[in-house]
């Protein structure tokens, strides 16, 4: 078994991110890479791997490492499990690292669905109807079932109607989300926003205003995972990885009596706390992927944050805002900062293990919590990152 | 770093390959599964990880979970990196499997190229025209660039004029290998060839020949990777892994000076037998990614089973075939058994490593070594594989 703190990710590249027309995908995730190797302070002969984020974005593929020059690479591969890869490349790079098999991974993801004079629902128009012509998936766009947003209004509607969630409380969501962002010059929304204003957004998917959707962004976001022994030669101060884990309850699951109510982060939780040998208690600062307020909620109770079913009570308190018991999503996340798909709360992580997190930093950085979610709660991964050697 | 054996194949699963139009690509992945899983002597309950080769095969995705009734996977992921996926899958497997994250992993690949009435030129059309719009695929595209064969084909030339290679050694490695396909009742092709039967077919991309080419094949093949403990608790004799390593040029390589004279073997196979503690004098059956002649010829060497250059000669020597001192590619390869994208090569090494290979078993079968070959000498991976612990 790796030990905790083995490896660390050693260096961060994160490109201008929202509407950002000027360079394609593959321009982005160059860009992305050749930041974070900057930041580490290596030079880009020093990466002998790369994985790139598949499966979402067009126009990134294993061609990036010819792009960036990398022609004698030990490990390189395309990884999708959708919004949970962000974290599943770390814990992938990690154990290589730790085998002895790479030094130096780089882990990628870039996109560009917003098109100039597109509305973002036009950039997506491809996601709502694919696969839609045949069989299951017929059915589901017959029932208006073509987004994720559609999907995401079912889970939070179900989360509601067992626990007595409030729009009122995924609303808080929002609002600490914004606080948060205030003080990143990197977020794409600043301005502050009220729980009236959340309310009075118009209704996307019933019961999901605009204010409960994530952000569509074009942009690139890398890191660099290398041994603790290595990363403390480097540029920056190391953010060790401690311990991770997967749990990926599936696609039946959307037809299942839990859906909505229960996400793979139990498993995947559980498995990378044991690995870290820390307890939810022991946390300081969650980064929870939050394609909607609702997922932000429940990725929260699942971890054992708070009781299942009282992930709007915790909200509504004000412990998620700058300021509050539980610091989450420190950056404004993926609901006010930008969306990379899983690339948010992991650069935002390392930012304040780091200590980097300027005006919204947060004190104690000790144990910081990384999630992933994907294909409307089927996947989930998680990560547990410190600046602490562990 | 893992240690050399740890990890081992405790279940093999293949379904019937060829001209088989009764299934899609997700139904012979999910029938090679439950192959594979039934094989072991496990429940599919005790899967708790599933890897799927993408990037080539339509229709095998992350679904594949649902299919199988898998909904509490703690690693599930689409790999990709073509022609190495399945040697890079088992390492990554093996990584998880050593590290404690998951008991046992499922690999898996599957795809349905050909079509009833279609000619395999038919069926692969798409992959000769992808991307051939813009850029320098446009220009590859104009020169008749267009397919694998015509990239390997001037691959093999360039071995040819530097190294002295003939189209008759090219032809002595289909020969050797349809002796070794007469033994095997999986191949789809056993009728024996004569050296005038290679040379007398037909011209495919100068100096290609029909003969020299692999099969298309529909069909599906997967692996189970579990603690090498546990292997041994199976139904089958262990398979164990001893070592792997991966080498990428990339495709820079395609317009370098080097292409078609060198692999990216030199670079896995010496990581490979690094960890497995061996040389290449101690391998005794090779199994080596076979899409064209050339391709054994030139990854022989590159492993360091004959000086550089000398692959025709050793060819030509008889060494590969039924009898010789180099065993390779004892099922008939890709060449003459089935083309399943580097699971054919590692299908093969497990049928031999557990002495279930009847009429063309080796009775030297103690360090078998496993290549795949991607991206037209892009990707490389490695892996070796004993019967014994190690």
């Amino acid at each position: 078994m790796t030990a905790p703190g083995a490896t660390a990710i050693a260096g961060l590249g994160l490109t201008d991110v929202g509407k950002v027309y000027d360079r394609t995908a593959g321009q982005f995730a160059a860009e992305a890479v050749r930041l974070a190797v900057a930041d580490a302070g290596l030079a880009m002969t020093d990466l002998d791997g790369l994985l790139v984020m598949a499966g979402m974005a067009k126009g990134v593929n294993l061609e990036l490492a010819d792009t960036l020059g990398l022609s004698d690479l030990r490990l390189l591969a395309q990884i999708n499990t959708y919004g949970a890869t962000a974290a599943a490349m770390v814990e992938y790079a990690s154990m290589a690292v730790a085998n002895g098999s790479v030094s130096a991974v780089a882990c990628v993801f870039a996109d560009t669905p917003l098109r100039p004079g597109a509305s973002a629902g036009g950039a997506w128009r491809e996601y709502a109807s694919r696969g839609a012509s045949t069989g299951f998936a017929s059915l589901r766009a017959a029932s208006g079932l073509s987004s994720a947003a559609a999907k995401y209004a079912l889970a939070a509607r179900r989360h509601m109607l067992r626990y007595g969630t409030t729009s009122e409380q995924l609303g808080a969501v929002a609002v600490s989300q914004r606080q948060w962002a205030q003080h990143n010059p990197r977020a794409q929304f600043r301005e502050p926003i009220t729980l009236a204003d959340h309310q009075n957004s118009r209704m996307i998917s019933d019961p999901l205003h605009l204010l409960d959707c994530c952000l569509v962004s074009n942009g690139g976001a890398a890191v660099i995972v290398t041994s603790a022994e290595r990363a403390r030669d480097l540029a920056q101060p190391p953010t060790y990885v401690w311990g991770w884990g997967q749990g990926h309850p599936g696609y039946s699951w959307h037809r299942g009596s839990e859906f909505g109510l229960v996400t793979g982060a139990v498993q995947a939780g559980r498995a990378a706390m044991k690995m870290a040998g820390i307890t939810p208690a022991e946390v300081t600062i969650r980064e929870i992927y939050d394609c909607y307020t609702y997922t932000t909620l429940v990725t929260l109770e699942d971890y054992g944050f708070c009781a299942k079913g009282e992930g709007g009570p915790l909200a509504e308190s004000g412990a998620l805002a700058p300021g509050g018991a539980l610091p989450t999503n420190t950056g404004g996340g993926q609901l006010s900062a930008y969306y990379l798909v899983g690339m948010t709360p992991l650069i935002e992580a390392v930012t304040q293990a780091r200590g980097h997190g300027g005006a919204r930093q947060v004190d104690d950085n000790n144990v910081i919590l990384v999630s992933g979610n994907g294909g409307v709660l089927a996947h989930h991964a998680t990560l547990i990152l410190s600046p602490q050697p562990g």
